[in-house]
């Protein structure tokens, strides 16, 4: 960030008054500027014990397999976040079954969470950001070309999870070292 | 939001490429600007049957009685902005048990989160954003005077789960009818 989105005129690092961490403020109207955590909501489609995953089409990770997620939006619920990712990713409808991870990842200021999801069809295909979508059996996961850390994690509770088909939510943390970062 | 953060040229509101909703775009260097939901984080703190609230000091609701909670920063996790906002507003240090309440506010694009959590000592104060806190017995919650609709729905949960000594995560919605926004 470099200027203010209010009045346009440049802004600059700071701790305002009364907080403790750097904000951007704005040098001219003094708004300032927060920054926070955004959510990527996504779900974990289940049809008749295989998992449904979609390929992706666009960077990052362009490829690999990925469960259907994607940035939650304004005026939504993580809910409906999380099924229209599936429909628009995978074009599939699905019943969610509830909350399933909930993975922080500090270093990126993200949270990703999945839903567990009845696919209420066998019906899907490749959406817009998709290659493909496919069907696989639990023992035919393509682990090695599996898009994202969050991704996998939840997979591999899934596999564990399928075994005596109990789902409890699992919350948990992945923090890669720190990168340059700008802004 | 009315100039772009990256370049200073006014943005204008219009649906992308390849997208599906208006985003504000600048009209110089193209960047588009995306919008996405805050996450409020906080604790109910229990200490011997009884669970501690704090009278806000700050707007909006000021004099209201609160649950410790607020926005989550970048580069912490939803537990670990918990713990900071129950130790900023209400002086006291919790060990967490585990999500207790994820409710979303899609008119005003927050998702609040409170985790269940036990006091590690009855030592606990008024931070600066508080005017008092005080741990309450479950027939004395001052219900005429609770801050927010998300707070008094974790609240009633926390009060009904008491009676059984279980606390399963409860995902829910509040919907008002639409404001007009401005942004």
């Amino acid at each position: 960030m470099k200027f203010c989105s209010s009045c346009g005129h440049p802004v600059e690092s700071r701790i305002p008054a009364g907080d403790n961490r750097p904000r951007y403020v704005c040098t001219h109207c003094e708004t300032i500027h927060y920054q926070n955590p955004r959510i990527v909501a996504g779900t974990v489609p289940v049809w008749e014990r295989k998992v449904l995953l979609c390929r992706r089409a666009i960077e990052p990770r362009y490829g690999y397999w990925t469960l259907p997620a994607g940035f939650m939006e304004n005026a939504e619920t993580t809910e409906e976040a999380a099924a229209r990712e599936t429909l628009e990713e995978a074009m599939a409808e699905v019943s969610l079954v509830g909350l399933y991870t909930m993975i922080h990842v500090p270093h990126i200021d993200q949270v990703h969470m999945f839903y567990l999801a009845h696919m209420t069809s066998p019906r899907f295909g490749a959406g817009e950001e998709s290659l493909e979508a496919e069907l696989f059996e639990l023992d035919r996961i393509p682990w090695d070309d599996i898009s994202f850390p969050t991704v996998r994690r939840t997979l591999e509770h899934f596999v564990e999870d399928m075994q005596r088909d109990e789902f409890p939510l699992r919350v948990s943390d992945i923090r890669h070292r720190m990168k340059q970062r700008s802004s």
